[in-house]
Protein backbone atom coordinates (compact mmCIF):
# COMPACT_ATOMS: atom_id res chain seq x y z
CA UNK A 1 0.00 0.00 0.00
CA UNK A 2 2.94 2.55 0.85
CA UNK A 3 2.84 2.98 -3.14
CA UNK A 4 -0.25 3.43 -3.81
CA UNK A 5 -1.31 6.95 -4.57
CA UNK A 6 -4.33 8.76 -2.69
CA UNK A 7 -7.65 8.70 -4.52
CA UNK A 8 -8.47 12.70 -4.69
CA UNK A 9 -11.95 13.63 -5.25
CA UNK A 10 -11.74 16.88 -6.89
CA UNK A 11 -14.21 20.23 -6.98
CA UNK A 12 -14.37 21.50 -10.69
CA UNK A 13 -16.77 24.65 -9.51
CA UNK A 14 -19.79 25.59 -11.36
CA UNK A 15 -18.44 26.08 -14.78
CA UNK A 16 -15.93 28.94 -15.15
CA UNK A 17 -12.47 27.38 -15.44
CA UNK A 18 -11.37 30.44 -13.12
CA UNK A 19 -12.95 29.61 -10.55
CA UNK A 20 -10.66 26.16 -9.91
CA UNK A 21 -8.90 26.13 -7.02
CA UNK A 22 -4.99 26.17 -7.48
CA UNK A 23 -5.01 22.85 -5.70
CA UNK A 24 -7.21 21.32 -8.02
CA UNK A 25 -5.42 22.15 -11.00
CA UNK A 26 -2.58 21.28 -9.70
CA UNK A 27 -3.88 17.47 -8.76
CA UNK A 28 -5.67 17.07 -12.00
CA UNK A 29 -2.51 18.21 -13.75
CA UNK A 30 -0.41 15.34 -11.58
CA UNK A 31 -3.25 12.71 -12.47
CA UNK A 32 -3.26 9.51 -14.40
CA UNK A 33 -6.32 8.99 -14.70
CA UNK A 34 -9.29 11.39 -14.18
CA UNK A 35 -13.38 10.13 -14.10
CA UNK A 36 -15.12 12.90 -15.27
CA UNK A 37 -19.14 13.86 -13.63
CA UNK A 38 -21.63 15.04 -15.76
CA UNK A 39 -21.82 18.13 -14.18
CA UNK A 40 -18.22 19.47 -15.00
CA UNK A 41 -18.14 22.52 -17.00
CA UNK A 42 -17.25 21.95 -20.98
CA UNK A 43 -14.47 24.54 -20.51
CA UNK A 44 -12.93 23.34 -16.90
CA UNK A 45 -11.15 20.22 -18.16
CA UNK A 46 -9.89 22.32 -21.57
CA UNK A 47 -8.45 24.76 -19.66
CA UNK A 48 -6.96 22.15 -17.22
CA UNK A 49 -4.88 19.97 -19.43
CA UNK A 50 -4.32 22.91 -22.06
CA UNK A 51 -0.60 23.16 -22.28
CA UNK A 52 0.41 20.52 -19.97
CA UNK A 53 3.05 18.30 -20.48
CA UNK A 54 1.16 15.22 -20.03
CA UNK A 55 -2.35 14.16 -20.57
CA UNK A 56 -4.28 11.56 -18.37
CA UNK A 57 -6.69 9.20 -19.13
CA UNK A 58 -10.51 10.75 -19.15
CA UNK A 59 -13.17 8.71 -18.32
CA UNK A 60 -16.36 10.01 -18.27
CA UNK A 61 -18.81 8.84 -15.79
CA UNK A 62 -21.84 10.97 -15.45
CA UNK A 63 -24.78 9.55 -14.69
CA UNK A 64 -27.80 11.72 -16.09
CA UNK A 65 -29.73 10.37 -18.61
CA UNK A 66 -30.99 6.85 -17.37
CA UNK A 67 -30.06 4.12 -19.16
CA UNK A 68 -27.18 4.98 -20.50
CA UNK A 69 -25.45 6.42 -17.33
CA UNK A 70 -22.96 4.74 -15.44
CA UNK A 71 -24.29 3.28 -12.41
CA UNK A 72 -22.51 4.36 -8.71
CA UNK A 73 -21.05 1.00 -7.91
CA UNK A 74 -19.79 0.93 -11.12
CA UNK A 75 -17.49 4.26 -10.42
CA UNK A 76 -16.78 2.63 -7.17
CA UNK A 77 -15.20 0.04 -8.70
CA UNK A 78 -13.64 1.55 -11.27
CA UNK A 79 -11.92 4.19 -8.54
CA UNK A 80 -10.46 1.38 -6.50
CA UNK A 81 -9.56 -0.69 -9.59
CA UNK A 82 -7.43 2.20 -10.53
CA UNK A 83 -6.12 3.19 -7.48
CA UNK A 84 -4.94 -0.56 -6.60
CA UNK A 85 -3.20 -0.57 -10.36
CA UNK A 86 -1.11 2.54 -8.79
CA UNK A 87 -2.61 5.03 -10.81
CA UNK A 88 -3.00 8.73 -9.74
CA UNK A 89 -6.86 8.43 -9.30
CA UNK A 90 -8.78 11.85 -10.01
CA UNK A 91 -12.69 12.09 -9.20
CA UNK A 92 -13.69 15.57 -10.80
CA UNK A 93 -17.05 16.45 -9.93
CA UNK A 94 -18.92 19.60 -11.04
CA UNK A 95 -19.36 22.16 -7.97
CA UNK A 96 -17.82 20.45 -4.54
CA UNK A 97 -17.93 16.91 -4.31
CA UNK A 98 -19.35 17.08 -0.27
CA UNK A 99 -22.38 18.82 -1.65
CA UNK A 100 -25.10 16.15 -3.26
CA UNK A 101 -21.84 14.69 -4.72
CA UNK A 102 -21.90 11.24 -2.72
CA UNK A 103 -18.90 11.67 -1.72
CA UNK A 104 -19.30 10.18 1.76
CA UNK A 105 -20.56 6.87 -0.04
CA UNK A 106 -17.13 7.52 -2.60
CA UNK A 107 -15.08 7.61 0.53
CA UNK A 108 -15.94 4.98 2.35
CA UNK A 109 -15.55 2.41 -0.45
CA UNK A 110 -12.04 3.87 -1.11
CA UNK A 111 -11.32 3.31 2.57
CA UNK A 112 -12.96 -0.55 2.51
CA UNK A 113 -10.09 -0.94 -0.14
CA UNK A 114 -7.24 0.40 2.23
CA UNK A 115 -7.04 3.29 0.13
CA UNK A 116 -6.95 7.12 1.24
CA UNK A 117 -9.45 10.04 0.43
CA UNK A 118 -8.50 13.15 -0.14
CA UNK A 119 -11.03 15.73 -0.74
CA UNK A 120 -10.47 19.13 -2.70
CA UNK A 121 -13.12 21.65 -2.19
CA UNK A 122 -14.58 23.22 -5.53
CA UNK A 123 -17.48 26.44 -5.54
CA UNK A 124 -20.59 24.76 -4.98
CA UNK A 125 -22.89 25.54 -7.74
CA UNK A 126 -25.42 27.74 -5.70
CA UNK A 127 -23.42 29.82 -4.56
CA UNK A 128 -21.58 30.61 -7.80
CA UNK A 129 -25.55 31.34 -8.69
CA UNK A 130 -25.38 34.06 -5.71
CA UNK A 131 -22.17 35.65 -7.20
CA UNK A 132 -24.03 35.89 -10.39
CA UNK A 133 -27.11 37.74 -9.00
CA UNK A 134 -25.23 39.66 -6.46
CA UNK A 135 -26.62 38.62 -3.36
CA UNK A 136 -25.32 37.01 -0.34
CA UNK A 137 -26.63 33.59 0.76
CA UNK A 138 -27.43 35.42 4.29
CA UNK A 139 -28.20 38.61 4.98
CA UNK A 140 -28.97 40.46 8.38
CA UNK A 141 -31.12 43.39 6.75
CA UNK A 142 -33.58 41.27 5.63
CA UNK A 143 -33.49 38.87 8.93
CA UNK A 144 -31.57 36.00 6.81
CA UNK A 145 -29.91 34.26 9.44
CA UNK A 146 -28.91 30.69 7.87
CA UNK A 147 -29.37 29.01 4.09
CA UNK A 148 -30.34 25.57 3.60
CA UNK A 149 -29.63 23.76 0.97
CA UNK A 150 -31.82 20.81 -0.78
CA UNK A 151 -31.77 18.51 -3.83
CA UNK A 152 -35.17 18.83 -5.38
CA UNK A 153 -33.63 15.70 -7.14
CA UNK A 154 -36.61 12.89 -6.12
CA UNK A 155 -34.30 9.40 -6.66
CA UNK A 156 -31.80 10.07 -5.03
CA UNK A 157 -30.73 12.22 -1.55
CA UNK A 158 -34.38 13.92 -1.77
CA UNK A 159 -35.98 10.47 -0.93
CA UNK A 160 -38.39 11.26 1.97
CA UNK A 161 -37.56 15.43 1.05
CA UNK A 162 -39.60 16.68 3.78
CA UNK A 163 -40.69 20.18 2.26
CA UNK A 164 -42.86 20.95 5.00
CA UNK A 165 -39.99 21.12 7.53
CA UNK A 166 -37.74 23.02 4.99
CA UNK A 167 -40.97 25.58 4.23
CA UNK A 168 -41.45 25.68 8.36
CA UNK A 169 -37.52 26.63 8.67
CA UNK A 170 -37.36 28.98 5.33
CA UNK A 171 -40.69 30.38 7.15
CA UNK A 172 -37.96 31.71 9.80
CA UNK A 173 -36.20 33.67 7.36
CA UNK A 174 -33.46 31.27 6.13
CA UNK A 175 -32.51 31.50 2.97
CA UNK A 176 -32.92 28.18 1.11
CA UNK A 177 -31.24 26.55 -1.94
CA UNK A 178 -32.15 24.08 -4.05
CA UNK A 179 -29.97 22.10 -6.40
CA UNK A 180 -31.42 19.73 -9.11
CA UNK A 181 -34.89 21.16 -8.96
CA UNK A 182 -35.98 22.35 -12.30
CA UNK A 183 -37.39 18.78 -13.14
CA UNK A 184 -40.00 18.76 -9.77
CA UNK A 185 -40.47 22.34 -9.48
CA UNK A 186 -44.04 22.34 -10.18
CA UNK A 187 -44.43 20.20 -7.16
CA UNK A 188 -41.93 21.58 -4.89
CA UNK A 189 -43.36 25.01 -5.35
CA UNK A 190 -46.94 23.66 -4.51
CA UNK A 191 -45.35 22.03 -1.26
CA UNK A 192 -43.34 25.09 -0.45
CA UNK A 193 -46.64 27.25 -0.64
CA UNK A 194 -48.53 25.86 1.73
CA UNK A 195 -45.60 27.31 4.58
CA UNK A 196 -44.46 30.34 2.79
CA UNK A 197 -45.97 33.42 1.07
CA UNK A 198 -46.50 33.70 -2.49
CA UNK A 199 -44.87 37.05 -2.54
CA UNK A 200 -41.42 35.97 -1.11
CA UNK A 201 -38.79 36.71 -3.43
CA UNK A 202 -37.00 34.12 -5.63
CA UNK A 203 -34.43 33.75 -8.71
CA UNK A 204 -33.26 30.93 -10.60
CA UNK A 205 -30.06 30.63 -12.41
CA UNK A 206 -29.25 27.73 -15.30
CA UNK A 207 -25.95 26.65 -16.34
CA UNK A 208 -23.91 28.56 -13.89
CA UNK A 209 -20.37 30.28 -14.46
CA UNK A 210 -20.94 29.15 -18.27
CA UNK A 211 -21.44 31.13 -21.23
CA UNK A 212 -24.76 29.67 -21.50
CA UNK A 213 -26.02 31.18 -18.21
CA UNK A 214 -29.04 32.89 -17.81
CA UNK A 215 -31.33 34.04 -14.97
CA UNK A 216 -34.13 35.50 -13.64
CA UNK A 217 -36.16 36.99 -10.96
CA UNK A 218 -39.75 36.15 -9.76
CA UNK A 219 -41.81 35.09 -6.27
CA UNK A 220 -42.60 31.97 -4.84
CA UNK A 221 -45.45 32.17 -6.63
CA UNK A 222 -44.29 32.88 -9.99
CA UNK A 223 -41.73 30.95 -9.94
CA UNK A 224 -43.25 27.83 -11.79
CA UNK A 225 -44.50 30.63 -14.98
CA UNK A 226 -40.82 32.35 -15.23
CA UNK A 227 -39.46 29.25 -15.59
CA UNK A 228 -41.73 27.57 -17.98
CA UNK A 229 -41.97 31.34 -19.84
CA UNK A 230 -38.32 31.40 -20.32
CA UNK A 231 -37.49 27.73 -20.80
CA UNK A 232 -35.26 27.31 -17.84
CA UNK A 233 -33.59 23.48 -17.97
CA UNK A 234 -31.57 21.31 -15.78
CA UNK A 235 -28.67 22.42 -14.34
CA UNK A 236 -30.41 25.03 -12.70
CA UNK A 237 -30.09 26.76 -9.03
CA UNK A 238 -33.33 27.86 -7.37
CA UNK A 239 -32.90 30.30 -4.70
CA UNK A 240 -36.32 30.87 -2.51
CA UNK A 241 -35.92 34.28 0.21
CA UNK A 242 -35.95 37.75 1.07
CA UNK A 243 -31.99 37.94 0.19
CA UNK A 244 -33.33 37.76 -3.88
CA UNK A 245 -35.35 40.68 -3.82
CA UNK A 246 -31.79 42.39 -4.37
CA UNK A 247 -30.46 40.33 -7.46
CA UNK A 248 -29.81 41.19 -10.70
CA UNK A 249 -30.34 39.67 -13.89
CA UNK A 250 -27.27 38.87 -16.16
CA UNK A 251 -27.56 38.22 -19.68
CA UNK A 252 -25.15 35.40 -20.34
CA UNK A 253 -22.04 34.66 -18.59
CA UNK A 254 -18.78 36.85 -18.75
CA UNK A 255 -15.67 36.60 -16.53
CA UNK A 256 -16.73 40.19 -14.99
CA UNK A 257 -20.31 40.47 -15.13
CA UNK A 258 -22.48 43.20 -16.60
CA UNK A 259 -25.80 44.19 -14.85
CA UNK A 260 -28.43 45.00 -17.25
CA UNK A 261 -31.37 45.05 -15.20
CA UNK A 262 -32.16 45.85 -11.54
CA UNK B 1 -18.01 56.40 -13.99
CA UNK B 2 -16.47 55.28 -17.20
CA UNK B 3 -12.78 54.86 -16.04
CA UNK B 4 -13.66 53.28 -12.65
CA UNK B 5 -13.05 49.90 -11.84
CA UNK B 6 -15.47 47.37 -10.12
CA UNK B 7 -15.11 46.75 -6.38
CA UNK B 8 -14.27 42.98 -6.09
CA UNK B 9 -15.73 40.81 -2.68
CA UNK B 10 -13.24 38.42 -2.71
CA UNK B 11 -13.00 34.64 -0.87
CA UNK B 12 -10.17 34.16 0.37
CA UNK B 13 -11.38 30.04 1.54
CA UNK B 14 -10.31 28.51 4.84
CA UNK B 15 -6.68 29.78 5.17
CA UNK B 16 -4.66 27.32 2.52
CA UNK B 17 -3.54 29.06 0.01
CA UNK B 18 -3.75 26.69 -2.52
CA UNK B 19 -7.25 26.65 -1.22
CA UNK B 20 -7.62 30.30 -3.59
CA UNK B 21 -9.31 30.21 -6.81
CA UNK B 22 -7.28 31.43 -9.72
CA UNK B 23 -9.76 33.81 -10.15
CA UNK B 24 -8.97 35.44 -6.70
CA UNK B 25 -5.17 35.19 -7.09
CA UNK B 26 -5.68 37.47 -10.08
CA UNK B 27 -8.14 39.88 -9.29
CA UNK B 28 -5.69 40.28 -5.80
CA UNK B 29 -2.52 40.79 -8.02
CA UNK B 30 -4.43 43.61 -10.37
CA UNK B 31 -5.63 45.20 -7.42
CA UNK B 32 -4.29 48.49 -6.14
CA UNK B 33 -5.67 48.39 -2.61
CA UNK B 34 -6.51 45.29 -0.28
CA UNK B 35 -9.09 45.86 2.30
CA UNK B 36 -8.17 42.37 4.33
CA UNK B 37 -10.94 40.92 7.00
CA UNK B 38 -9.64 39.26 10.30
CA UNK B 39 -10.44 35.71 9.31
CA UNK B 40 -7.91 35.60 6.27
CA UNK B 41 -5.59 32.66 6.19
CA UNK B 42 -2.16 34.15 7.81
CA UNK B 43 -0.34 32.50 4.62
CA UNK B 44 -2.99 33.71 1.79
CA UNK B 45 -1.31 37.18 1.47
CA UNK B 46 1.80 36.16 1.76
CA UNK B 47 1.28 33.43 -1.05
CA UNK B 48 -0.84 35.89 -3.67
CA UNK B 49 1.92 38.76 -3.96
CA UNK B 50 4.81 36.60 -3.09
CA UNK B 51 7.01 37.68 -6.03
CA UNK B 52 4.53 39.52 -7.97
CA UNK B 53 5.74 42.39 -9.62
CA UNK B 54 3.90 45.38 -7.88
CA UNK B 55 2.27 45.04 -3.93
CA UNK B 56 -1.08 46.56 -3.57
CA UNK B 57 -1.95 48.74 -0.26
CA UNK B 58 -3.20 46.86 2.24
CA UNK B 59 -5.82 47.75 4.87
CA UNK B 60 -6.68 45.87 7.67
CA UNK B 61 -10.12 46.08 8.40
CA UNK B 62 -10.86 42.98 10.74
CA UNK B 63 -13.81 43.43 13.37
CA UNK B 64 -12.83 40.56 15.78
CA UNK B 65 -12.04 42.30 19.77
CA UNK B 66 -14.75 44.80 20.10
CA UNK B 67 -13.60 48.18 20.93
CA UNK B 68 -10.34 48.31 18.60
CA UNK B 69 -12.54 46.95 15.65
CA UNK B 70 -13.82 48.69 12.32
CA UNK B 71 -16.80 49.13 11.95
CA UNK B 72 -18.91 48.03 9.04
CA UNK B 73 -19.77 51.60 8.18
CA UNK B 74 -16.33 52.84 7.99
CA UNK B 75 -15.75 49.84 5.93
CA UNK B 76 -18.17 50.57 3.24
CA UNK B 77 -17.42 54.40 2.91
CA UNK B 78 -13.63 53.49 3.04
CA UNK B 79 -14.34 51.32 0.03
CA UNK B 80 -16.20 53.09 -1.66
CA UNK B 81 -13.63 56.35 -1.44
CA UNK B 82 -10.76 54.38 -2.80
CA UNK B 83 -12.52 53.50 -5.62
CA UNK B 84 -14.47 56.52 -6.55
CA UNK B 85 -10.45 57.83 -6.70
CA UNK B 86 -10.07 55.24 -9.38
CA UNK B 87 -8.37 52.73 -7.04
CA UNK B 88 -8.60 49.18 -8.10
CA UNK B 89 -10.12 47.57 -4.98
CA UNK B 90 -10.41 44.30 -3.26
CA UNK B 91 -12.32 43.36 -0.16
CA UNK B 92 -10.71 39.99 1.31
CA UNK B 93 -12.57 37.96 3.42
CA UNK B 94 -11.75 34.37 4.52
CA UNK B 95 -14.33 32.31 2.79
CA UNK B 96 -16.64 33.06 0.88
CA UNK B 97 -17.67 36.68 0.77
CA UNK B 98 -21.62 35.70 0.72
CA UNK B 99 -22.17 33.09 3.40
CA UNK B 100 -22.21 35.47 6.74
CA UNK B 101 -20.13 37.84 5.06
CA UNK B 102 -22.23 41.18 4.83
CA UNK B 103 -21.54 41.07 1.62
CA UNK B 104 -25.48 42.11 0.73
CA UNK B 105 -24.74 45.78 2.85
CA UNK B 106 -21.36 46.04 1.09
CA UNK B 107 -22.89 45.10 -2.29
CA UNK B 108 -25.44 47.85 -1.45
CA UNK B 109 -23.49 50.50 -0.54
CA UNK B 110 -21.32 49.97 -3.59
CA UNK B 111 -24.34 50.46 -5.62
CA UNK B 112 -25.74 53.35 -4.29
CA UNK B 113 -22.79 55.35 -4.83
CA UNK B 114 -22.67 54.09 -8.59
CA UNK B 115 -19.56 51.36 -8.34
CA UNK B 116 -20.42 48.15 -9.69
CA UNK B 117 -19.44 45.57 -7.45
CA UNK B 118 -18.06 41.57 -8.45
CA UNK B 119 -18.48 38.50 -6.04
CA UNK B 120 -15.10 36.03 -6.77
CA UNK B 121 -16.09 33.21 -4.96
CA UNK B 122 -14.18 31.27 -2.22
CA UNK B 123 -14.36 28.01 -0.43
CA UNK B 124 -16.78 28.92 2.81
CA UNK B 125 -14.84 26.98 5.81
CA UNK B 126 -17.89 25.02 6.80
CA UNK B 127 -16.96 22.74 3.44
CA UNK B 128 -12.97 23.02 3.99
CA UNK B 129 -13.45 21.52 7.80
CA UNK B 130 -15.77 18.71 6.16
CA UNK B 131 -12.86 17.89 3.34
CA UNK B 132 -10.47 18.15 6.52
CA UNK B 133 -12.98 15.35 8.51
CA UNK B 134 -12.79 13.45 5.17
CA UNK B 135 -17.36 13.50 5.24
CA UNK B 136 -19.91 15.29 2.75
CA UNK B 137 -22.30 17.87 4.09
CA UNK B 138 -24.97 15.57 2.54
CA UNK B 139 -24.60 12.04 2.51
CA UNK B 140 -28.16 9.83 1.66
CA UNK B 141 -26.78 6.60 3.00
CA UNK B 142 -27.61 8.14 6.84
CA UNK B 143 -30.48 9.87 5.06
CA UNK B 144 -29.10 13.42 5.17
CA UNK B 145 -30.88 15.31 2.23
CA UNK B 146 -29.87 18.67 3.04
CA UNK B 147 -27.35 20.92 4.85
CA UNK B 148 -28.52 23.63 7.30
CA UNK B 149 -25.54 26.46 7.50
CA UNK B 150 -26.44 28.84 10.68
CA UNK B 151 -23.92 31.32 12.78
CA UNK B 152 -23.70 31.41 16.66
CA UNK B 153 -22.92 34.57 16.94
CA UNK B 154 -25.32 36.45 19.13
CA UNK B 155 -24.45 40.51 18.07
CA UNK B 156 -24.71 40.43 14.15
CA UNK B 157 -26.52 38.16 11.96
CA UNK B 158 -27.86 35.78 14.83
CA UNK B 159 -29.97 37.88 16.23
CA UNK B 160 -33.44 35.98 16.87
CA UNK B 161 -31.97 32.71 15.94
CA UNK B 162 -33.93 30.32 16.47
CA UNK B 163 -33.04 27.11 17.47
CA UNK B 164 -35.51 25.49 17.80
CA UNK B 165 -36.81 25.74 14.31
CA UNK B 166 -33.09 24.86 13.30
CA UNK B 167 -33.24 21.47 15.75
CA UNK B 168 -36.59 20.95 13.85
CA UNK B 169 -34.92 20.60 10.57
CA UNK B 170 -32.00 18.85 11.71
CA UNK B 171 -34.15 16.06 13.12
CA UNK B 172 -35.13 15.28 9.53
CA UNK B 173 -32.16 14.41 8.77
CA UNK B 174 -30.24 17.99 7.68
CA UNK B 175 -26.89 17.85 8.54
CA UNK B 176 -26.21 21.17 10.70
CA UNK B 177 -23.02 23.74 10.06
CA UNK B 178 -22.59 26.00 12.57
CA UNK B 179 -20.05 28.54 11.87
CA UNK B 180 -19.07 31.17 14.95
CA UNK B 181 -20.48 29.00 17.48
CA UNK B 182 -17.62 28.52 19.78
CA UNK B 183 -18.38 31.67 22.30
CA UNK B 184 -21.47 30.83 22.76
CA UNK B 185 -21.74 26.83 22.61
CA UNK B 186 -23.05 26.23 25.92
CA UNK B 187 -26.64 28.08 25.01
CA UNK B 188 -26.68 26.69 21.72
CA UNK B 189 -25.82 23.26 22.44
CA UNK B 190 -28.62 23.55 25.71
CA UNK B 191 -31.13 24.72 23.19
CA UNK B 192 -30.60 22.22 20.66
CA UNK B 193 -30.49 19.38 22.85
CA UNK B 194 -34.53 20.55 23.37
CA UNK B 195 -35.11 18.77 19.77
CA UNK B 196 -32.17 16.78 18.92
CA UNK B 197 -30.86 13.43 20.99
CA UNK B 198 -27.54 13.73 22.89
CA UNK B 199 -25.99 10.70 21.20
CA UNK B 200 -25.98 12.66 17.66
CA UNK B 201 -22.86 12.39 16.76
CA UNK B 202 -21.19 16.12 16.01
CA UNK B 203 -17.44 17.12 15.29
CA UNK B 204 -15.43 20.44 15.81
CA UNK B 205 -12.83 21.59 13.85
CA UNK B 206 -10.63 24.67 14.48
CA UNK B 207 -8.14 27.14 12.33
CA UNK B 208 -9.81 24.90 9.26
CA UNK B 209 -7.03 24.99 6.66
CA UNK B 210 -4.10 26.49 8.63
CA UNK B 211 -1.07 24.90 10.26
CA UNK B 212 -2.81 25.08 13.52
CA UNK B 213 -5.75 23.05 12.39
CA UNK B 214 -7.32 20.67 15.14
CA UNK B 215 -10.23 18.41 14.87
CA UNK B 216 -12.36 16.26 17.47
CA UNK B 217 -15.72 14.43 16.97
CA UNK B 218 -18.41 13.69 20.07
CA UNK B 219 -21.70 13.42 20.32
CA UNK B 220 -24.55 16.86 20.97
CA UNK B 221 -24.74 16.34 24.23
CA UNK B 222 -20.24 15.87 24.47
CA UNK B 223 -19.68 18.64 22.18
CA UNK B 224 -19.38 21.72 25.38
CA UNK B 225 -17.31 18.69 27.03
CA UNK B 226 -15.09 17.97 24.23
CA UNK B 227 -14.52 21.77 23.15
CA UNK B 228 -13.34 22.75 26.61
CA UNK B 229 -11.46 19.56 27.62
CA UNK B 230 -9.53 20.30 24.33
CA UNK B 231 -9.39 23.92 24.61
CA UNK B 232 -11.08 24.79 21.14
CA UNK B 233 -11.48 27.91 20.20
CA UNK B 234 -12.65 30.27 17.56
CA UNK B 235 -12.45 30.26 14.80
CA UNK B 236 -13.87 27.12 14.57
CA UNK B 237 -16.56 25.15 12.99
CA UNK B 238 -19.49 22.97 14.68
CA UNK B 239 -20.95 20.20 12.29
CA UNK B 240 -24.10 18.51 13.64
CA UNK B 241 -25.75 15.26 12.30
CA UNK B 242 -24.97 11.70 11.47
CA UNK B 243 -22.79 12.63 8.32
CA UNK B 244 -20.06 13.27 10.64
CA UNK B 245 -20.16 9.48 12.16
CA UNK B 246 -17.90 8.26 9.59
CA UNK B 247 -15.30 11.61 10.65
CA UNK B 248 -11.50 11.10 10.57
CA UNK B 249 -9.81 13.19 12.58
CA UNK B 250 -6.41 14.63 11.91
CA UNK B 251 -3.27 16.40 13.97
CA UNK B 252 -2.53 19.23 12.05
CA UNK B 253 -3.14 20.24 8.85
CA UNK B 254 -0.80 19.38 5.96
CA UNK B 255 -1.61 19.43 2.37
CA UNK B 256 -2.12 15.76 1.93
CA UNK B 257 -3.53 15.03 5.43
CA UNK B 258 -2.80 11.48 6.96
CA UNK B 259 -5.68 10.67 9.37
CA UNK B 260 -4.75 9.48 12.62
CA UNK B 261 -7.31 8.33 14.27
CA UNK B 262 -11.01 6.54 13.19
Amino acid sequence: MTNLHPVHLVGGGPGDPELLTLKALRVLREATVVLVDDLVGEGVLAFAFDGAAARPRLVHVGKRGGCASTSQEFIEKLMVREALAGEKVVRLKGGDPLVFGRAGEEIAALRAAGLEAVVVNGITSGLGAAATLGIGWTDRRVGSAGVLLVTGHTREESEGQDWDAIGRVAATGVTLVVYMGIAQIRSIVERLLQVLPAELPAAVVQHVGSERERSARATLGGLVDVVASHGFGSPAILLIGRVTQEARVVAGFQAEPRYITS
